[in-house]
């Protein structure tokens, strides 16, 4: 129950587990077609997603200096530790960044974009960068509201880090017209880590042509390239693609609606849990993140709690990252999670605060709020 | 047959099939902890040997972005596509390239090598930038003597593509005075293609400390300073290092001087049994390389035999890359190949060549030959 490596369905495993083939066969090829269009159907979009061999930092960097340019200014929300990484990234390859903050567990405000995109009469801003969904903190921004401002803007690309939104929650690329969206495998794709993914709109490909920032293995140029040919510029990690290929086709057979929907009540079952077990959430109320909740424990060391679960009941929560750690664990619940499992780590959680004697609530009463929410579906 | 991906044992698919887990678990930095020890063996060095979720080119990319600043001489030795594309990403990242070629299929001249150091009396040469084991053509550099003559020079830094060739040849890092040497998973290894490493000596990571091209996902600071605790700065394909502890397992137990003599003997059969078919030999006499045997047929086509030979036997050999398509095929013997399959790849090419009424010599001429030096073992 972290928020990846996400559990792995079998079938997954399976697809993984064969033999390699050669990359440059007829038969890979045919595998990179069904993904390209798999892939399309999960991003709703009609533009290119491109498969990095990497991690979602990796297809995150890609997006960024694929698009921008030595010099360029751009806006990057932080409210969290994936916030403050692509700030990083923007500072490593020599952008002018204005940062928007926002404290951790707390969303970023869409009018603090609208108000620096709107003072930019000269159309400097090259590109917001914001992370969707704050793995760190749990919390969801309003991705949809700020790439509204970017558009109105009208020269800013919109680069969203969708690492633990897509798959989880509605992400329509073209819809919200974004620019660019990373994610990575080990997440709402239900497979393990080893590939990421980059969508570029054609806004984003115009951008491109003018990008002169340094790059070879990350050059998005030979990807798109080779992905019209059903191919790849180097050697793509063949066996994780074979478990893409299983697991989109997993996805398509439950439906994006039907995702979503489980994800929204897997996160409704675990917030309204840990709230009738006296627990505060970390995140801002209405912005807890569908992949994952964080919850901060007052009394008790997070750290403590989460070791304990780990021990007694062999399920893995997350801990707090940086300053949060020991404050605060988290509840993955991202990708191929059913209701039990959420049930069965509450039930865990309040087992442990009964025998650590930390229970603040009637014992029962997590797994009660949890399972009236659950049952709804 | 084909020089990567190239076959994996049972045992490492198995090991690579199992459910991932938390990349920041005890369990899983015990799996780090035990490569990099296995690692470090197969470099035959004690510099860092970092592991990197990516294709060989992101870990040669990775070694010259980490070790060169912006306007750096280097010069790159090309005699070959991957030669080739070590300029090209010098070019990418604003270097001053000096090219020293030599003809596809012969070797590097170590002479141009010592001429354009030694000639560099003000010491402005940074890098020799060169393939070790040149897989387009089935040529073998002579590594060794370059790395001399760059040791000789004094400041220049010597990188080394050994995709190829690591785990096939010895590649003593630390005798050799190598300061970098990139290599692939799906190689020498006989593991799956996704993750690539990167091994830097001392005189590297000094190199890396004046480097100033930009760089975030393959900056290798962050990978020493987490590998120092086990760890990865990113979320690493966890189940490739499953398989990469279990084929590195089964490489300890074969041990190096074996696994050595086993891939010269392999390309001793290859070779010798495609001279006796009266099939020339595309690499230049004596510097054919253990990994891979390319065969420049006369009076037929080259993709035709290759086709053939897939169709009727199943066994896939590798075609000949750009201007070498059709008028090359090559043989690969590299990772877990065994006597059977050399064997086996001959004699399915003398079938062929008799059915196509091309076969210059006489018919088992080449499993006879193959089958002497297979026996010497």
């Amino acid at each position: 129950m972290i928020p990846g490596p996400t559990p792995v369905p079998e079938t997954v495993l399976k697809a993984m587990g064969r033999h390699p083939i050669g990359h440059r066969s007829g038969e890979f090829q045919a595998v990179v077609e069904r993904t390209t269009a798999q892939l399309r159907w999960l991003h709703q979009t009609n533009s290119d997603v491109l498969v990095i061999t990497g991690s979602g930092t990796a297809a995150m960097e890609a997006g960024i200096i694929n698009t921008l340019s030595r010099g360029d200014r751009v806006i990057c929300g932080d409210n969290g530790k994936f916030g403050e990484r692509w700030v990083k990234v923007a500072h490593a390859y020599g952008l002018e960044v204005t940062v928007i903050k926002a404290e951790w567990g707390k969303p970023l405000d869409p009018d603090a974009f609208r108000n620096a995109l709107e003072a930019d009469t000269d159309k400097q801003i090259r590109a917001v960068i914001l992370t969707h969904s704050e793995t760190s903190t749990g919390v969801i921004n309003d991705l949809e509201t700020i790439s509204r401002h970017v558009k109105a803007h009208g020269t800013a690309l919109t680069i969203a880090d969708c690492v633990t939104s897509l798959g989880a929650t509605n992400v329509p690329m073209d819809t919200w017209n974004l620019d660019v969206v990373a994610s990575g495998s080990q997440k709402g794709y239900m497979m393990p880590p080893g590939l990421s993914f980059v969508a570029m709109s054609e806004r984003a490909w115009n951008a491109y042509e003018r990008s002169d920032l340094p790059k070879f293995y990350l050059d998005l140029g030979p990807y798109r390239k080779t992905a019209a040919k059903n191919s790849n510029p180097f050697t793509p990690a063949v066996n994780l693609y074979f478990a893409l290929d299983a697991a989109l086709e997993m996805m398509q057979e439950e439906g994006l609606e039907a995702i979503f929907a489980r994800h929204a009540r897997h996160r409704d079952a675990a917030q309204s849990a840990m709230k009738a077990i006296g627990l505060a959430l970390f995140a801002a109320e209405g912005h807890g993140s569908p992949a994952i909740t964080a919850v901060a424990p007052t009394g008790i060391d997070a750290e403590l709690l989460r070791k304990t679960v780990k021990d007694r009941f062999d399920i893995l929560l997350a801990g707090g990252q940086d300053h949060l750690k020991g404050k605060v664990f988290r509840v993955g619940h991202l990708g191929f999670v059913c209701d039990r499992d959420v049930l069965t780590a509450v039930a865990a959680i309040e087992a442990v605060l009964i025998s650590l004697d930390a229970h603040n609530g009637r014992m029962g009463a997590g797994v009660s709020a949890a399972s009236s929410i659950l049952s709804k579906s």
